[in-house]
């Protein structure tokens, strides 16, 4: 990204284009704007330097820019790598002269929300939420991988924009520049929300809600590329699974194991324990769920009775009825393993994504919206997606003040799946997903209420 | 048995004989009485009919006898099936003329005890223990095995007296038989206690001592034969394990394992995670043990979640503070498991034996008089046997009280293992019991103190 | 039932009615058949005395009747309890006079098939299986239970209709005597198939498979009443789930545990361990399902090493790739337990229903003559019921000789779910099965071809 | 120390003392080699520095030196971080001028022998053996800790001689310098082995074994300090237990537990369920155990089915035949475990040493040698270790060529438990160790035959 790609079109004359037209001429900068996120990758919760761009973006665009610790409140983060975290910041504040915004970030506070009032006429907050972090991934340096092939593979062994989110923030810089230019001729207000911290789900969302940031939203939409829906579809409700992620620290006593076997409390036992009972929690009527103990450290020495062990679990459901159900078992069993093996249990809530709850009728008008832009082949109703997503914090938030919210995919053919070394989307879709998102919020914006 | 044979004995002159010749003249009412016992074996807490006849020697004797309720308290019976208890009350009640002991013994206190008071001095009390009861086991058929052979097997299926106390019970009738005549010429009193429901250590001592049967002993022998001593030789003080024994329920909810598994509380898995756990408690260095889930039944069909878990499992070991330590690991267990399970979980004693600690005098002693006795090759100071005891609540009880307590072998060639379907002793070897336990009954009489 | 009460119907004159009105005639015939079935409820593979009156009725219609051993091959039965059948034989045996059909049922094969040529042209096989079977519990005794207050409660104690097959059987005499009567206007022929066996799907319809009765059949309908639909509703296509049940032993090596714990293989432990595993295999994304240990039996005795335990174990998955998956897992996590624990594992199919694949066309045809029978208020495509059910043995066969097959649903008020003691249905709902089955029948033999 | 320290004992005229007076003259030495090895800890296979300063002890004194390679077997070491072992030896060889012995350590083959032919007359070869290797611990460093105080605590973070073989060493170098002077007097050889890599029985003895360096000694003798038992006290016979330690790695297939649950292969569950397993494996009457899974790893992330599972276990035996039961069962298990999940199973042996024989003979010898020794008060032939020592590696050897070895503890008072962080020893201990040793090699040399 650079100061003069992201000026040149607003600088064009504002005339009657129409949102879908203004996204057609951001080809270039959709691109750009990608490759150079995708080319410095920032894993959640370090995103100092991601946010810097994307606030110098908003400025420029005229948007009122809030950061950091004006937008999150960093106690209602689920977990984070403080000492991770606090070396990203210094490195970054090392190579920056103005320290003003990254004083605000410290600490993982990586957020940034810009705000547009549009026209003169008061109306409703419509928003846009994207994802800013990468992954802990090595990108693949492969010819056949077109970051590699094309120059703009990760600069950072071991960190990777695998997911598509180097996309989504390009899709929310475009957005953000095709409703700058569509400020005249329209009302109300414009938000645009760069979450950082998505995976996991470990609480950047979460962070957001607690300052309140979707609070006085009317409308939210947020969007993922890809995700198995080729390019020129979009479908206009995706569910998600709910997802709970706890870390379970368990310490026992150690003990020798020959001079004073029974004097030992055995944490890796009662982990094992606990892990094999987790499994087998019984499965309900109620909805499918899965339910994985996916790490487990625990002991010290072969002859010494082990005293400590750490497990990270997860589970995602098709409900929440089911997830309180799981939930609750898990409890029980923690609670029951302590006592057996003589342990104590503590768990540790690391990431949280609730049951997906959407608007039929945003997704109705979302749909009509995407269906006049060029390019989009086919709108799907709804898909069902076998993940959590942090998004629906921030949605369930806006629902639970009788206003609305969506998530939708925008279609996009991908080399690699998500999460993979050799992840890479069409970039085509970008111009796809900033036409339907700008078209839809114009659509939102004028209707008599919402 | 019959009145005759035991009126024989004590009809000669009592002239200045030793204990060991009196012994001597016993040899053929010994067989006898033991082959009457194995032909007409009697569940523990069933032996009604033998507790008559015993009850019929001793009055013949001129023994003081009490049986049933005047020498057992019922309430510390650990375990009783009382179904079959009562069947075999009502059939021996059919076939009986007098009903005045019997009646004392309803409900399985079929246990009797007969004092003698030895000339005219007062002295100490001297006691021997022996128990009654039969296993539950088929009696081999063949012509290998000599009960088959000499027409003296069980009259019953699936009963044996496969463990020797069918001697035992002839040891005690003998000294009886020999401390009568000793009586002019010594002082102080004989006890004999005959003990039902010694296997699976399931109460019948513990409500001998209940009911304060050792509380003015001042010295306990008790016998055991063979346990892979040879005819010939005498153990002078056998260590046995301790051992408790449980039986566990674990009480669910069933539910249909389609339409409503997440209503389910399994009781199986439960018991399954119970058993993992008791068996991989710890070792002690404290001292070896054995813990065992024996049985288990659980679940109803295989459509429906298992509301319903029975285990029985019991522990040996070498001594008091391991026995705490495994107890304690249990209840911790089944504690945990049902919380984990959210199972209720219900704890019996079935069964008892403490741990062994004896008088190194009272052996000496006993050594001593059974060197002299003919037929005596060997007099070993301690062995070890690899099981609980519950001969011990009494010598526990004597020893609470300051008083000597002691656990002999008398050895016995043997065919086929302790309860094995071809069971059998060296009846030789009785003679030697009697004569041993009574030169040492004797010898104590006649010390100083005790 | 009496033989007066079948004859009437078919006395009247056979004019023009439709079936539907011939079913109504029969409202009578069918209350007094069903309530006969309650009070004599035989358990699975006992059904002799239902079998020899269905037979009777068949007869007396002019159906060519064939039973046991002409229509089930017993190699086929994957669970029978050859004790409780012999009596039950034994017992029927004993106050029949007639003994030739008896014979070819000897061992449980208590199936009827009737057969009925329609007019003189030839035409499609079309057939209606119903089951016969009752379950061992014990019928509510209460005021508020019709069946007591009606005087038709069960004669036989722990034995009962709870699942509603005695009106299947009733709906089963009806439409074999609609169908007589629709014999000179109509074409082809009709099959009444009776199965016994059904519960636990232990094998009834696969014997009837073996044998061959489903190959020459064009279309087969199956019915179940109730399941949650209301009367005067009709599912024409309920899928149920796919399920397997096996009981497995496992034979280890038992040892006194104080003795030589080393040398004993403990089946116990094993088979906890495989139901720990076997209830924590994962979930899958292709599917739901439940799996379920739902008997345990293992062990000897307190103090011995288990070297026997048995599982009874079953699971119900969504379809056939699921199915095939928790059954390889099974083998796998029994196979390695065998292993692990030193003990041989034996698996024994116990019960079988395969996934359900139905005919969209003949559904359609189904719901076409369900909608115009009087009463029939709602006609409803599609169910979904948690259960497996073997009827899908039979259709499974059918289909794979490229003829179709149909599981319907006839709504009926319940008082008390399936499997309660206090089950009851609307008896109203046997005239709607009977006029719907015999509408659809006819449909399809009038049709040019199936 | 200092080469002056080392030289001013044998510089003294050498004349009549007995080993035990040369002793006491060494006893500053003593002080001041211990302290020195006590301020320069290294880890197992890392002792680059402690081997050179012993070697250059040894050739002072005359003896014939031998290290590394000519001495050590590298493929015969059970576990060794190599490249913790390589930094090491980078580290020393920067700061050390010849390179020709470093150069025969490259790798970890850190042992030093010394060999010294007594007098002119043939006579059997004597042995000591004994230990170098410090312990991964932080060094207490309050006042009430003797090193901190009197300033020679560990120069090393982290590393700490924890468990005596700093006065192992400064006794064997004692014992070089009192046989150096006795030289002259008796005959025979004199062999010191100095072995690198004792903690966790990882393979230093059976490296010098697999080298031959046992081959040709008839009578070997091994010491420890403290072990429980008080200064002035003597143990001339010690036994320990045999144990085995392996690494075991489990390999499954990893799987997005959401998409695709059922493609899964989970380690951790399998190890778990090894772990569980393992720790329930029976009881021994043939001798006590203790088996531990010591440490457990596996996993990667919450939404991933654990692939990978890495376990270091270990078990400790009263004798042979139960370590060769208890090692059976594990491979058992661990068939069964990777079976019954799917996943790879290997077992790497990373520790051993075998259960004790030792010579009767030699320990009265010792026992003699010692209770002539000032300061001796007691002399105890036996001591139970609950612990593995890999000197039985060397003594095993030693014993299968026929010719004898003993394991003695020197008793000395302890502040701090072996292996804790406030371990220390009383140095006037030192003495004793030499002294009883010295002359137990000397009445050895000077037997007619051994």
């Amino acid at each position: 990204m650079t100061g003069k790609a992201t000026r040149k079109p607003h600088s064009v004359t504002q005339t009657a284009l129409s949102p879908a037209a203004y996204s057609k001429e951001l080809e270039d900068d959709l691109r750009q704007w990608r490759r150079d996120f995708h080319r410095n990758p920032e894993l959640k919760f370090e995103e100092f330097r991601t946010a810097a761009r994307i606030a110098d973006h908003l400025d420029a665009l005229g948007y009122e820019v809030r950061v950091g610790a004006q937008v999150m409140d960093s106690g209602a983060i689920f977990d984070l790598d403080a000492e991770s975290v606090a070396k990203a910041y210094d490195e970054v504040r090392e190579t920056t002269r103005s320290h003003e915004r990254l004083d605000l970030m410290k600490g993982g506070l990586t957020g940034v929300v810009g705000d547009l009032r549009m026209g003169a006429e008061p109306g409703p907050t419509v928003a846009l939420r994207v994802d800013m972090d990468a992954l802990p991934i090595m990108e693949a340096a492969t010819h056949m991988h077109r970051p590699a092939r094309d120059g703009f593979s990760s600069a950072i062994d071991h960190r990777m924009h695998a997911c598509g989110h180097d996309g989504h923030m390009a899709i929310g810089m475009g957005v953000a520049a095709v409703m700058a230019r569509m400020k005249p001729t329209t009302r109300g207000n414009v938000r645009l929300i760069f979450q950082p911290g998505e995976e996991g789900a470990c609480g950047g969302a979460a962070a957001l809600v607690a300052k309140g940031v979707a609070d006085d939203v009317d409308a939210l939409l947020c969007v993922h590329l890809g995700l198995g829906v080729p390019t020129g579809e979009i479908v206009t409700r995706a569910e998600f699974l709910a997802t709970s992620k706890y870390r379970v620290t368990l310490s026992g006593m150690p003990a020798h194991v020959t001079n004073d076997p029974q004097g030992g409390r055995n944490a890796l036992l009662a982990a094992a324990a606990a892990a094999m009972a987790i499994h087998s929690i019984a499965p309900s009527s109620q909805g499918w769920f899965s339910v994985n103990v996916g790490v487990l450290h625990a002991g010290e020495a072969q002859g010494i009775c082990p005293s400590y062990a750490m497990m990270e679990l997860g589970f995602w459901t098709e409900n929440d009825v089911v997830h309180e159900y799981v939930d609750n078992r898990i409890d029980e069993i923690l609670d029951g393993v302590a006592m057996s093996w003589g342990v104590r249990s503590e768990k540790k809530l690391i990431g949280r994504a609730p049951a997906t709850s959407q608007d039929a009728d945003l997704a109705e008008l979302v749909g009509a919206a995407a269906a006049g832009v060029t390019g989009v082949r086919n709108v799907i109703p709804t898909a069902e997606c076998r993940a959590g997503e942090d998004a629906f914090c921030l949605i369930e938030r806006v629902r639970e003040r009788g206003k609305k919210g969506l998530y939708m995919l925008i279609g996009s053919d991908l080399a690699g799946g998500h999460h993979a070394q050799d992840f890479d989307f069409d970039e085509q879709s970008l111009v796809h997903g900033v036409a339907v998102v700008s078209e839809a919020l114009t659509a939102i914006l004028s209707r008599e209420s919402t």
